[in-house]
C-alpha cells in the first residue's frame, strides 16, 4: 500500500471515528429529549384534567422530585410521594391549568421545559411562569426539579 | 462514469450534505453554548464580588430580563435596567454570594444553568435554587429569565 493510501486510510478512520462518537451522543440525547417530551406531554395533561395515570407510568419507582414552596416544599423521595402530590396539585387546581410551552433545553440526561400556565388556583384566577427539569433514565423520567418564574398572578 | 460510480457519487454527495448540516447545528449550539458560559462566568462572579462590568459588556443594548419577585418582578426592558437590577442585587447580598452549578442544558440559542446559591441576604443567612436561563444573539446575551427552586432558606 503507498504512503498515501495509508494517509488516506487512517484520515478515514479517525473520521469514521468521529462520526460514530457524534451518532452516539445525538442518540442519546435524541433519546432523551423524546422521553421527556412524551412525559411532559402527559404531565400536561395531568394539569389539564387531574388524570396521571398516563404519566405516572414514566416514573421510575425511586423517582424523587424539588418543589419550591408549602407543604411539599423541598426534596421528595419515592414515586407514591409524586403520586400524592400531583394529586394534592389537582386539588388546587380542580378546573385544570393550561400550558403555554417557550422553550426546550437538555442535554443527554435533562430536559428543561420553559412554559407559562394559566388557570384557576382554588377557584381564583392563576398565572404563572415555570422551568421544571426533567432527569430521564431509559425510557423514563427519574427525577424532577420545579422552578417558579412569577409572582401566581402573572406571567 | 459507470452507474456504480454515479450511484456512489450520489450517496457521497447525500451524506457530504448530512455531515454539513449536522456541523452547522453543532457549530452554533457549541458557540451559544460557549457565550452562555462566559457569560454565566462572569455573573458569578458579580454575584461573588459586585463587580458586574465584565457581564454587562456581554450584554446586548436591547437586553430584557424577567424576574420572579419583588420591585424587579415581571418584564424589565432595556441594559440600564439590568444594570440597575445587578447594581440593586450586590446591595441585597452586600458579602457577596456563591453557586453551586448543577446542571447545564441547551439547544441552538438558549442556554439553562441550574445552580444553588449561599450567602447573606441583609445580613441574614440565606440559602436558595435558581434555573436562570440565557438567550444568546451573536456573541452576546440578549435575554435572561430568573426562576426561583426554594424558599431562600434551605437549597
Amino acid at each position: 500500500m503507498s504512503l498515501v493510501r495509508q494517509l488516506l486510510a487512517v484520515e478515514l478512520k479517525s473520521m469514521q471515528n468521529s462520526i460514530a462518537k457524534a451518532a452516539i451522543m445525538t442518540t442519546e440525547s435524541t433519546h432523551t429529549l423524546a422521553v421527556a417530551h412524551q412525559a411532559f406531554t402527559h404531565f400536561e395533561q395531568g394539569l389539564a384534567t387531574g388524570n396521571w395515570q398516563a404519566f405516572f407510568d414514566m416514573l421510575t419507582d425511586d423517582f424523587s422530585f424539588w418543589f419550591p414552596i408549602g407543604q411539599f416544599h423541598g426534596l421528595n423521595v419515592g414515586k407514591e410521594r409524586a403520586i400524592a402530590f400531583f394529586h394534592y396539585v389537582s386539588e388546587v387546581y380542580s378546573d385544570g391549568i393550561t400550558l403555554t410551552l417557550d422553550r426546550v433545553t437538555s442535554n443527554e440526561t435533562t430536559v428543561v421545559f420553559e412554559f407559562r400556565d394559566q388557570g384557576l388556583m382554588w377557584g381564583n384566577p392563576y398565572k404563572n411562569r415555570v422551568a421544571v427539569s426533567f432527569d430521564v433514565r431509559g425510557d423514563q423520567v427519574c427525577g424532577y426539579r420545579e422552578y417558579l418564574g412569577s409572582d401566581g398572578k402573572s406571567n
